[in-house]
């Protein structure tokens, strides 16, 4: 990629509002591949900020939110997924004519509603999730290749600007990841099953084992691998996870009320001792993941 | 460990019926820490029992459950759970006056039930299950030192021999494993909570994925970390859990419904968006997790 002039830039300048692991990745990203001039970090945190210009993941920074979007002409809005309608309407009267607001929170529908409203007719709203890292961790974990094979979902809708969408579909292909197109309700039925089910299952599987291991005290000293595994994503910052059921509790129901239908079909096999029905589960389920690894890979 | 004199032995000879990942592990843990004098291993293809021997796992093999079994001090019954007392059954009438008898199944009240009944009564039979590795890989995959560090579960119940349960004890721990006795109900509960539920979660979440995905085309695309994660545990073998799943019907069944009961307070909490009951779930879920890992480290 040549550094010759502006004209190779996508963008000018970039703002990041809440400059994490995502926010900082995209900022490296952006940097080390020439595609934009200049990247503006803002936040509330100025030793945060200093830390982030330190790694590399910004040029600048601000304080104030009006002021350190005032020049860009795509600004990223990182913050935890109901801050994100707050954070835009307090830029929203600072925003640069023609600029494309996107944002990266787990769940679209609600946002991508609000959002056009809360900023100028001049400007236009892109809802974003790039499918990788995650809405915790701080800067220090951040890095340019972060976004490499990922998928990046977009989700326009009837009102959105194609001119827009399509910059910012060349932005996310620009730091290497495949745009992924959806509305934001498919994306939001999607990742309540990929995403939210599995949270909800795991936090789940945690109360009934507690419950067996007061009884016997030999329940958690028994349970390893998958056990583990099943359980690993509750690690999470719970105030997060609290925020996406709230911004997305249709979908997620609905995904609850699925996977109880598909349990208790196989219970109803189990207690049966149907060997073939549930053979066929086994058989079935492993025959989908590798569906869903020949995908992803 | 001194290999000074036969006096260090836990067992002269021992027997391991089916050498793969866990029979091949436990002969090599046993030679490799001077524990036993000579391991027979016993199988249907002589060509994996000579891999096995060239490995290390063992001394000398038979194709004959009888002979094998015949001169053992301590026969490990390692083939899948629903094979585990046909296969007692059949080398009962070679066994030793005074030998010990143990399997390594996922599931215990059957086994444990059926197989003193089906050894001759000068013979002992204890329930096992190392928490390691599973009843998948072959002998390839097999080391000395999988049992280190790992639970290994015995089940006795109120006919176990006292002294077989000591000596079995001590085996257990010799190869570096703790021991855990529970009686084979409590096993198998906690079994069916901490590792056959999640396989029925993980089965019925790919099921409840495969149908969005084949109505949008876009879900697995989209699913990245706790998708993965969670449904990792399918690429066993359908045929094993088939079996786990028949010789565990009630723990299991119940434990279906202990999670069904829990996915539907937390729905509840959802579509009532109660911020305050979501967010304490799921730091419910991060607390009883960190206490689990806290135990099992």
């Amino acid at each position: 990629m040549s550094t010759s002039g502006e004209d190779n830039f996508i963008f000018d300048t970039i703002a990041i509002v809440g400059v994490g692991l995502i926010g900082g990745s995209l900022g490296m990203a952006a940097k080390r591949r020439h595609i934009v001039r200049r990247v503006v970090g803002i936040g509330r945190t100025e030793q945060k900020l200093m830390q982030a210009k330190l790694l590399g993941a910004i040029d600048e920074y601000s304080l104030d939110l009006e002021t350190g979007a005032s020049e860009a002409d795509l600004v990223f809005v990182c913050p935890p997924v109901r801050n994100i309608i707050p954070t835009i309407e307090q830029m929203a009267s600072g925003l640069k004519p023609g600029a494309i607001i996107t944002d990266v929170g787990s769940t679209k529908s609600e946002i991508v509603g609000l959002a056009p409203v809360a900023i100028p007719e001049s400007c236009s709203f892109i809802g974003g999730h790039p499918m990788t890292g995650s809405e915790q961790g701080g800067v220090e974990a951040a890095f340019p290749d972060l976004f490499v094979g990922a998928r990046y979902v977009l989700t326009p809708d009837s009102e959105t600007d194609l001119m827009a969408l399509g910059k910012m579909t060349e932005f996310a292909e620009a730091i290497g990841s495949e745009v992924l197109l959806m509305s934001p309700e498919e994306h939001d039925k999607a990742a309540a099953i990929i995403s939210h089910l599995p949270h909800a299952m795991s936090g789940a599987l945690l109360e009934v084992a507690e419950i067996a291991q007061r009884e016997s005290g030999k329940v958690f000293p028994m349970a390893a691998g998958s056990f583990r595994d099943l359980t690993r994503i509750t690690d999470s910052t719970p105030e997060i996870w609290r925020d996406i059921c709230l911004t997305n509790a249709g979908p997620l129901c609905e995904a609850i009320d699925a996977l109880r239908d598909h349990l208790e079909i196989f219970k109803n096999i189990v207690a049966a001792h149907d060997e073939e029905g549930i053979l066929r589960f086994f058989e079935r389920a492993k025959a989908i993941r590798s569906t869903y690894l020949r995908i992803t890979k």
